[in-house]
């Protein structure tokens, strides 16, 4: 019998669970779940047979030692931060271990002692980072094998609602983290584009978008992720004239988010004073100059929008100039934006979530210019195997199984990025809705 | 005899080392200065009967063990992150201290200690934090024991260029430390107007600026600092319900300055990747889209000023369209921006620097409005006794003669707030030529 070991089983580990499950007999697993909340990791394993649900506290180092030193692989939807001392374990107990986050330098120091152990570390084997590389490293691959030259890669992806969920001016809803979503862009992006490095600081981020269609689905906007430089090593393009990464959100969005970061709401790092006895519409007054004239026309001016527009009702439609009470002590500019959002982008009993990935690829081939569109769009099946839980849980279910079925013959800390891996999780998720739709020019 | 110790000999201490030289006769004063150039010591010193030059450094703990036991008082000039060291030597050696800087949390947790052993660690005693306490403290005082009531206190402080040495089209050279000029203002601004708090993201800083004149020298333009508020605290002032402090520049300055802000380029949070094979016109063109059209033009429409005008003649003047090499390795923007400013801000010989500080206070009293304006304008003697090394070196000196001379019966760490430490402060240095100049209405 192999025995699986899923530490966490929270929203994002619904459709990983139920893989596992529905893979259990066929493949002679035991799937023990382990949580905080015992009531949560029956619900999910619902007295399936092959699942065994724990009550697990990671804090209890004892029962987590046991656990471990039990189970043949780890997955761990916990934290990040707390991967590395997860992992450390698992190298000293000769476990191997997956998760769905970016290798941390921490993790990145375990490769030597894991090859030694003869075990793999895999990691960013969810959606981003995860399938995101699976399927551009294919067609990266590809392209050179046929002697192309590649040009350009620009990757978006974006969580958003479903199109017949779609009912509220910005196009979205939080079907993920939302305190991310408040963050998101934080820093610096850094991309290349045409042989020329790019910058773009936080407050023009939002304004230096990018139009992107995908077909079938319609029109999007992109804007560029923090890091995509990186990438070229990972990738094994250093040599590419332009490389973006990107984040996807519905026509519009960018735009109206723009003022939320030209106003300064979304900032984290200071508490508001007295915020437990401001309303929305005076926290949002003090990021606007005083002067004469109502609080709509002051916003407009500062921030350069049209009073009256598309921007200035969804700002509306968002309650920023209502009269309603925060109620949030000590709270920072983003957790009261984030509170209020969270009222309004709220998911309502039915709704659907939707993925939506898009590369496109500029090569050269035999002198030629070329054109490769790959697209992914994945709805949610219901409010539990939302289309995040699917193509996040989904290639962890599928690359554990091939680990522990003895189909990869990799030592170390790993990511899809290779053939060995992406090939058959690429060909396994095809199988269950999960596949790109190619189009070349 | 009285001994003096002087940790550190640099360009903010040579007011410092000859007031307190001018003064050792007169008090029985032994000033030992130490610095780790010996040179520089003996420079500083000129072979004065009381100066005992020696060479320290500060990392040889026995060594300035000794001289600090040898001491009846310590004067600080070393960075800000040692005093709490040094402070808690003082403290368990009971020898008094001054410095020039913020009162931290480590050294606010001697304050028991300090007062146990009998000393006083007197805190931010140079310009700004220090001179703008004393001379902020007396007027307030003032206008509560006439029974005013404070509406408004605005005050803003500049380290600027004198008239006669002002010879760009910025009105600015660096008198001071260029690294805290480039990052002045990031995080958020943070103050109250018409009690109503405002809160400022750097991105907007420089847009918000409040224009000023001061009488005989002109107009000036000012932007908040970053934390206004705690000043209502420390003031006792805390009903007010206008509090801004902020920071002096020449008008267009700050516009200007707005570009560098908004291109991203003042960032210290990040390497550019390649810096020592670009020039600074690459630099600068990859914080701007990439599009058609020369760089001047583009740069233009993306930070909203005109291609021809006063703010462009600036940034021409600054150098950022050149082809000239940076030549630094693995820099950040922030440090780019300051190597080559530093080349077009640097004092040429015989310019003289000038600190420009001015309050304004509205109050109320037998229900009739009244402004009082109180301005400091300080110009340096020369290269030596600069502007800044006067009003940060003489604040030092006069407090340590006070306290030396048992004139401050205060024991624990102090700031200069109160009538007892600011009225013989003020006093003399009005008798040196610091004096501000109040103006009713």
């Amino acid at each position: 019998m192999k025995k699986i070991l899923i530490l966490g089983a929270g929203r994002s580990a619904s459709s990983l669970i139920t893989y596992l499950l529905n893979n259990a007999k066929q493949h002679n697993f035991e799937v023990t779940v382990a949580d905080t909340s015992l009531d949560l990791v029956k619900q999910k394993t619902a007295g399936h047979p092959s699942a065994r649900p724990i009550a697990l506290d990671i804090a209890d180092e004892k029962l987590t030692h046991d656990e471990i030193s039990k189970a043949d692989i780890v997955i761990s939807m916990l934290p990040a931060f707390l991967h590395p001392k997860i992992a450390a374990q698992c190298v000293a107990m000769k476990k191997h271990m997956v998760t769905a986050s970016y290798v941390s330098p921490e993790m990145k120091k375990l490769d030597a002692d894991a090859r030694k152990a003869g075990i793999i570390l895999m990691n960013e084997a969810g959606l981003d980072p995860g399938i995101d590389h699976a399927s551009a490293m294919k067609i990266i691959d590809e392209i050179k094998e046929e002697g192309g030259k590649l040009l350009s890669f620009k990757s978006y992806t974006g969580g958003l609602v479903a199109p017949e969920s779609n009912d509220n001016p910005w196009g979205y809803k939080f079907t993920w983290n939302p305190r991310n979503v408040i963050l998101a862009g934080q820093g610096t992006a850094k991309f290349i584009e045409n042989g020329k490095y790019a910058y773009v600081p936080y407050h023009k981020l939002f304004t230096r978008i990018e139009k992107m269609h995908v077909e079938g689905w319609g029109d999007f906007e992109g804007y560029a992720n923090r890091d995509s430089l990186s990438y070229r090593s990972i990738y094994g393009i250093e040599e590419i004239p332009t490389l973006i990464r990107g984040t996807l959100r519905m026509p519009a969005y960018c735009e109206a988010w723009n003022v939320f970061v030209q106003l300064g709401v979304t900032d984290d790092t200071y508490v508001v004073e007295g915020s437990e006895k401001m309303t929305l519409r005076e926290f949002f007054d003090s990021f606007v100059p005083h002067g004469k004239g109502d609080l709509k026309h002051k916003l407009a001016e500062y921030v350069h929008i049209p009073v009256k527009g598309k921007v200035m009702d969804m700002l509306e439609w968002a309650g920023i100039f209502e009269n309603r009470p925060i109620a949030l002590k000590n709270a920072t500019p983003a957790q009261i934006l984030q509170a209020q959002l969270e009222e309004k982008w709220r998911l309502k009993d039915g709704d659907i979530d939707m993925i939506v990935m898009q590369h496109i690829f500029e090569y050269e081939k035999k002198n030629k210019k070329h054109t490769l569109t790959s697209s992914l769009v994945v709805k949610g099946d219901d409010a539990i195997h939302t289309a995040m839980a699917k193509t996040v849980g989904l290639p962890l279910g599928i690359l554990t199984k091939l680990i522990i079925t003895d189909q990869l013959k990799l030592k170390g800390v790993c990511i899809p990025t290779i053939k060995e891996i992406y090939d058959p999780l690429l060909n396994e998720l095809e199988t269950m809705g999960i596949k790109f739709v190619e189009k070349s020019s």
